[in-house]
């Protein structure tokens, strides 16, 4: 068994920390400011649209993307370990369709058009390269049929999308609760801001803002520090492994 | 003198080609639709800020960053390619200042808040970290004083913040182009949205809407393709010269 290396179990504590903190205030948001979670095709079913989101987010990023950093996946068979990261991915991408059709229905119950803004734009391409990164990776580097130079030629761009869809993710997530922000607490008719307890506007940075802005910081730190285990030279599995990284792990013995 | 690599020079025309893209498309934004611009605390100044901070983001990722994956840079002296370096990041962020004033004597001119929004908080952020990273970059890596030890220490921190300054510069703009079309096609009073070339609801998706959809996915586009040709390995300076990288450099002769 590998030695940890040192600092990286440290980060995994941290990162832990970090996206259980951004799942948990972009909830607290949801039930302190917007009236809560359902799924009855209300505002209300609006809010499990970041909640997954980001929930997905950092399942995939955090949980799915860093499984090749643990020292325990250095040494013996590689398949559990190919299998786990495709499993975590998977799970990550259920979570954020749900998280899809949670805005998309809710649009169509209020009658609002769905895919206008670039924080969608972004975040349904998003969405669509990470489905075509799964099923990419799933063929060529989980099942068996893929040549050595297939592997060899592909595995860098693989792990350049995965970079990729973090970034883009952290780019959506940010425009996104921007843009919530601004509908939630500008576009308030001065009947409503008057009322006790109302939404006030963002511009003089209510609680809500403060806690929600610092959310989305939250997100970009939790993103950082993804970016950084990942790019790390020196947690990563050696090099002296990396030919019979690109074997057709199927036909391994476990 | 080294070989270009194959496909370089090609993702570098392809790069400064998006990048002009990049100025050119929120350029015409402004001009088409925000009614040009102009340094008076107007509205009008206020399109300098999109303009002046794309601008800055394609000279910093697009110019400034890629420096070291040219060819020529691999041999002969170090110190002119690291001057360089710094003297396009410097040039990136002052045009990035100048963008930020410009939003800031339109917000005062107009009486509205500074940073309330995530995209502020975000993209201030970045720009502190920017102006972090070249102090720190000139002192360490272009003075004489830093140790070796110092600058291998340092130089993977470099690396690592100079991807991430991108991620998060892309993630300020997307947030920023989405804000402002927020503003700008949503709160318009209906008075206003019924007169002849009048601006239409966002959600409408109007010619400026899908224009600026564009320019932000562009700049994406942009971004990724930054990040590609920074990580890709075939382009890196060949690794036997990386010990002589962290000398004192302007102790070189030229």
């Amino acid at each position: 068994m590998a030695m940890a290396p040192r600092g990286f179990y440290l980060a995994c504590l941290l990162l832990g920390s970090l996206g259980f903190l951004c799942v948990l205030f972009t909830t607290y948001w949801a039930q302190r400011w917007r009236g809560g979670l359902a799924w009855d095709g209300s505002l209300h079913m609006f809010n499990w649209h970041p909640v997954l989101m980001v929930s997905g987010m950092v399942l995939r990023d955090g949980a799915a993307s860093l499984v090749y950093r643990l020292p325990q996946a250095w040494r013996g068979p590689r398949l559990p370990w190919k299998a786990l990261h495709a499993a975590l991915h998977l799970v990550a991408f259920v979570v954020t369709v749900v998280g899809l059709v949670a805005v998309f229905r809710y649009h169509s119950h209020a009658g609002v058009p769905h895919l206008y803004s670039l924080h969608s734009w972004l975040g349904l391409s998003t969405v669509v390269l990470f489905a075509c990164q799964w099923l990419l990776g799933f063929a060529i580097f989980l099942l068996p049929w893929a040549s050595l130079w297939l592997r060899s030629l592909l595995k860098p761009l693989h792990v350049f999308f995965g970079a990729t869809i973090l970034a883009l993710s952290m780019a959506s997530v940010i425009s996104g609760i921007n843009e919530k922000l601004l509908f939630s607490l500008l576009s308030q008719p001065p009947s409503v801001t008057s009322r006790k307890n109302a939404t006030v506007p963002y511009q003089s940075l209510p609680s809500e803002a403060i806690f929600a802005n610092s959310t989305g910081l939250l997100v970009v730190a939790f993103g950082m520090l993804v970016l950084y285990v990942l790019l790390a030279s020196s947690w990563r599995r050696p090099e002296p492994e990396a030919l019979a990284d690109t074997q057709p792990l199927l036909c391994e013995r476990a």
